[in-house]
């Protein structure tokens, strides 16, 4: 029983060291040297190259790295009949949340305003706001927006979410699908994007939705880059109708050292480090979806491709 | 029945419009224009002249408007006999637990060194540490520091406290007095100073009790600006010692415009604003104990001036 990884930064260390432990009998084998590709019953990958993985004619799952699986959705060559998993493990979910109430504690304490005052040498206080009248909303309430929703909710904001399908949450106001959208940003003072990159959402960050927002609201993108079109979020930082953003993933990765983003007063640039997976609790997940498999049940976190998520 | 009330910043308005709602009897007096003094049964103030509120010879309580009452305990002419109350109100117990987390999440994360890497235009990832690998010390765990850490535990940092007496709290170790200092200092990688000020906590953190911190630690003042010997923190951050600092007060308020932290790469400065007290939330609180008083009780939150907090 093999596995194939394929890693998207140099972290195979920890894959190992994790995957030894928890399940011996794993051989874990390279991208680049995987031996007999009969052998390979399993993929844990990163954006491999389109149809590379119908090279494996045994494989009876595909483990994305990560929580988003458009790396994988837009390969029209995957093998058919295999399923595609999504990374659900406890610290990639810990790791999104910590980045999340932190971006939305510093729009919400006027950060980027007291930024600014540091950079010119002012000492001025600005009017605090009580959580309670500050209404954060999540686009995409899944495993991530869910907790990062729950965790806001304990510091008394008034939270919304705003999602595909109808979900429901204690405590989290629900809007959904085209119709609700407007509704949504129209009560949304600090915007969060959690959702998954699909042919739905991208651009869905654009000059009319990001003006359905009350002025001076925030905005927080960490779900895909191609969610946001970069030119009418800096027209609206400029108009001064929104606040200030916290951005971690660009339409380009890494973000060009001539972007706009990266000297903007009011823009906290991150290098895609809202949340990564944790190799020691992510083979966790990945080990009992495979035990699953061999005992001949479905594994969890399946993903709808045709959906895209 | 009359209160005098004296505040920092001009925000006078909230509390008449907040005590006319909560207790018409109570009639509110401008400090500049106290009317006949023998009227004043209550004060709700900030930092006084020294000996000032003898002049009121039927005083029956002294509210201070923040949590510290630094401000009052430094008078040796306060009227003898007559109570001085601290603040404890919810809207400042979370306005400070917002700022704690935001800041210990904010070195947490890196987010010094990233914001160092955004100046530079440089996108590289730093590793993420687990925040149960993460180990936040609170210096002070009343009111303010033991919500901070009740809310650093949901992280699932490893959140230790230290006292002057022995405290206990679910989830956090505890250490106290003089010779639990060192032991406590030693394990904390994320440092939040919440003391009140008193003759012990003056100069506290210093170059000694900086260097039992271990390499790479942060440090977040939200005490009392006193507390901390600034050319020591300097030197502590210059030298490496330190990763970073978020500094809210300052033992010159405001800080001074040639202050070398407002340029320093790796301080936040904030101008105390940590928390503020809410008038809407206080007022209910001060209420409450006129009504306790009215009623013969002891009023609630009674500072000890011996011991200075």
């Amino acid at each position: 029983m093999a596995l194939i990884l394929k890693t998207d930064i140099e972290r195979g260390d920890s894959w190992y060291r994790a995957f030894r432990t928890l399940m011996p009998e794993l051989e874990l084998r390279e991208w680049d040297q995987p031996g007999n590709p009969e052998d390979i019953e399993y993929a844990l990958i990163w954006a491999p190259p389109r149809g590379a993985l119908r090279r494996f004619p045994n494989l009876r799952a595909i483990f994305s790295i990560g929580a988003g699986i458009d790396h994988l959705a837009s390969d029209p060559d995957l093998p058919p009949g295999v399923p595609v998993v999504r990374m659900v493990e406890p610290g990639l979910t810990a790791g999104m949340s910590e980045f999340v109430v932190m971006s939305v504690l510093y729009h919400h304490r006027f950060m980027i305003e007291y930024a600014q005052q540091q950079r010119a040498h002012v000492w001025r206080e600005i009017e605090q706001i009580p959580a309670r009248r500050r209404r954060v909303g999540i686009m995409g309430l899944g495993v991530l927006g869910g907790d990062a929703a729950d965790k806001l909710c304990g510091f008394g904001f008034d939270v919304a979410g705003w999602s595909r399908s109808a979900k429901t949450r204690p405590g989290v106001t629900s809007f959904h699908g085209p119709g609700g959208l407007v509704p949504f940003l129209n009560r949304t003072d600090i915007l969060v994007c959690l959702l998954p990159l699909t042919a739905q959402t991208e651009d869905i960050l654009n000059a009319e939705t990001l003006a359905a927002l009350p002025r001076g609201a925030a905005v927080i993108s960490v779900g895909r880059g191609r969610q946001v079109v970069e030119e009418d979020l800096l027209a609206a930082l400029d108009s001064d109708h929104l606040s200030g953003a916290t951005l971690d993933v660009f339409r380009t990765e890494p973000l060009p050292p001539d972007s706009p983003f990266w000297d903007h007063p009011k823009v906290v640039v991150t290098p895609h480090i809202a949340s990564m997976t944790i190799a020691e609790t992510a083979a966790e997940a990945v080990v009992e979806n495979i035990r699953r498999i061999e005992a001949g049940q479905p594994p969890l976190h399946v993903v709808d491709l045709a959906r895209g998520y």
